[in-house]
C-alpha cells in the first residue's frame, strides 16, 4: 500500500491500516517519510503521557488501567509499548499484555508493541512517528510505556507531553536508582503496589526529595498511591495528569516540551542522514572502515581520524 | 599545563597530572584532541573490563575487592566509575567509595569518577579518553563501572574488552530486566551477595538462559558467585576475567571488540563534529532554530526539515 492509500486509511480510522502503517514507518525509508509529511499537518492533537518506571513496578497494569479509566470517560486510548528487542523479555511482556486483554477487543482502543533496535531500548524515531499516526487517526491520549529506567527510557518519555514515574514501596535500591536521573522527570509520581508495606514511606521519601530538588519549577510532581491490579487509585493518577496539562496549556511549559519534542526528532533524522552518507562511503580507501582500522591499531589517534573524516565528508 | 606537559606527566606516571589530563578530556575541546592523539601511540596495552548491573547489586564493592586482587598480584590497577549526573546521587555512590579507602591511599591505584552528561549515564568520549590516559599510564587492568542497567551503561561496557554483569540472588523482576539486553553482552556473571537464600537458583536461571540463548557463540559466560564485602569468591571471578581474556587472544574475538571500540569512538567524535556544525548555523534564518519552531507548531514536516537542513549543510 502506498504512504497516501494508508493516510487515508489513518484519517478514517481504520485499524487495519492504523497498524500497517504504524509496520511501514517501523521498516524506515522515504515511504515512511511520505506518510508522516502527508498527515503531520493533522497531528498535534493527542496529547502524549509517558509512563517509565523499574521493571516489577507494574507500568503494563497500570497503564491498562489508566487506558479503561479514558474510555469510561469516553476517550479513544493509543497505547505504544517500547519493547526491547531481546528475545528473553517476550514472555513477561506477553503476560502482563494477557491482563489487558479488555482492552485488546476494544476497536477504541490502539495497542501496539514496538521493538527498539539497541540492546536495551532506546529512542527510534518511528516510536513518534507511530505517536503521530494513532495522533492522525484521532487518539488522544497517547500513552508510551517503556521497559526499564536507561538513558533511552528518558528520552522516549522526554517526548512526551506528560511524564508518569510508577515506583513500588520498600525497595531502598529502588530509590536510589530513581534518584539517579528519574525523578527529575516526572511530571506525576505513581506509587503502585501501595498495598504492600513502606508505601506511605516511599510517598515520604519522594515528597522530601523533591523538597530539596535544585530543579524545582512552578509544577511540583503530585505523588498519587495506587494498586493498579485491583484498580485503587487510578481516578485520581488520572486527575494528577490532567491537572498536568492544564499546567501545560496555562503556562510556556507546554510549549516548550513541543519545542524540546521537535528538536530531538530533527536531531534524530539528521543524525541518521549524516551516518547514512557516511556509511555510503565506508569501504572506500579513504572511508570510515579503514580509519576504524587503523584506530584500532593505534596507528591513527581517534580525533585525527574523525577530523578527516568530517573534512572528506565536506569535502564531497 | 600544555598537552605536552600532560602527556610527559601521563608518561612518567605523575598521578597528580594524570588526574589532571582526565579533567582535560573531560572538559574537551582542542586541547584534549592534542593531548590523546600525542599519547594515542603508546595505549592499547591495558585491558579494559566494564562491570555493570543493578543499583543495589554491590557493583563498587566487588570493584574494590577485583582491584586489591589485582593488586596482590602486582597489578597498577585503573578504576573508573561513571556516576549520573544527578546530585541526588552523589551520597549514595561515596558511601560505596569509603569502604574503598584501603584502595584510596595505594599510589599504583588510580580511581576517578566522571560524571556523565546525559541525565542517566551515557557513553561520552571523555570515558574512552581517560582509559587512554591510565593506559598510557600503565594502568593494567582498567576497570570501568556503571551506575544502572540502561542502553548507555551498555554503551560504556560494550566499550570493554571484558564484560562482568553482577546480580544478586532472589530478585524475579530483576532477573527480568537483566534478560532484556544485559544477558547477551555478559563475558563474566557474577552473583555476588550469594550468601543470600536464592543464590544457586539465580546461577540456574541464568544458566539455563545461557542455553537457550540464540547468539551462543564459542565462549560460555562462566557464573561466579561472590560474597564482595568478604571478598569471598573474588579470586574466581578474577580467574574468570583472565580466562575471558585468554580467549579474547586466543580467538578474532579480541581484535573485532577493538574495531568495534575503535568504530564506536569514531561514530562519537564525528556526530559531535556534525552537531557542532549544524549549531553554529541554528539561529539563522533557514537554521536548526527556526525548523524546529516550524516543526513544533506542525507548518513544517520533521522528515522535509530535516532534509532541508542536511542540504543546506551540505552546500555550506
Amino acid at each position: 500500500l502506498s504512504a497516501s492509500e494508508l493516510a487515508r486509511g489513518i484519517r478514517s480510522r481504520d485499524n487495519r491500516l492504523v497498524g500497517r502503517a504504524i509496520t511501514l514507518v517501523e521498516r524506515g525509508g522515504p515511504e515512511a517519510a511520505r506518510l508522516i509529511a502527508e498527515i503531520f499537518s493533522e497531528t498535534g492533537r493527542a496529547r502524549l503521557i509517558g509512563v517509565t518506571g523499574s521493571p516489577g513496578a507494574g507500568k503494563s497494569t497500570f497503564v491498562g488501567r489508566l487506558a479503561l479509566e479514558y474510555r469510561r470517560l469516553g476517550k479513544r486510548v493509543g497505547v505504544i509499548a517500547i519493547d526491547p528487542s531481546s528475545p528473553y523479555s517476550g514472555g513477561a511482556i506477553l503476560g502482563d499484555r494477557i491482563r489487558m486483554s479488555e482492552l485488546y477487543t476494544d476497536p477504541d482502543v490502539f495497542i501496539r508493541s514496538m521493538a527498539t533496535r539497541g540492546a536495551l531500548g532506546g529512542l527510534s524515531p518511528s516510536t513518534i512517528d507511530a505517536a503521530d499516526i494513532l495522533d492522525a487517526a484521532g487518539y488522544d491520549p497517547i500513552m508510551i510505556e517503556t521497559v526499564g529506567v536507561g538513558q533511552d527510557e528518558v528520552d522516549v518519555v522526554r517526548a512526551a507531553d506528560s511524564i508518569g514515574v510508577i515506583v513500588v514501596p520498600g525497595l531502598g535500591d529502588e530509590i536510589q536508582a530513581i534518584k539517579a536521573g528519574i525523578l527529575e522527570i516526572a511530571d506525576v509520581f505513581v506509587v503502585n503496589k501501595a498495598d504492600r508495606d513502606g508505601a506511605d514511606r516511599t510517598v515520604a521519601e519522594l515528597s522530601m526529595n523533591l523538597d530539596f530538588a535544585p530543579s524545582a519549577g512552578p509544577w511540583r510532581p503530585p505523588i498519587v498511591k495506587t494498586v493498579a491490579t485491583r484498580g485503587e487509585g487510578i481516578a485520581a493518577a488520572r486527575e494528577a495528569f490532567d491537572r498536568h496539562r492544564e499546567h501545560l496549556d496555562d503556562t510556556g511549559a507546554g510549549r516548550q516540551r513541543r519545542l524540546d519534542r521537535a528538536r530531538a526528532r530533527l536531531r534524530a533524522l539528521l543524525q541518521a542522514r549524516f551516518f547514512g552518507a557516511i556509511e555510503a562511503d565506508a569501504d572506500s580507501a579513504e572511508g570510515l572502515d579503514e580509519a576504524v582500522g587503523r584506530v584500532a591499531e593505534r596507528r591513527l589517534d581517534p580525533y585525527g581520524a574523525a577530523e578527516a573524516l568530517f573534512s572528506r565528508f565536506e569535502a564531497r
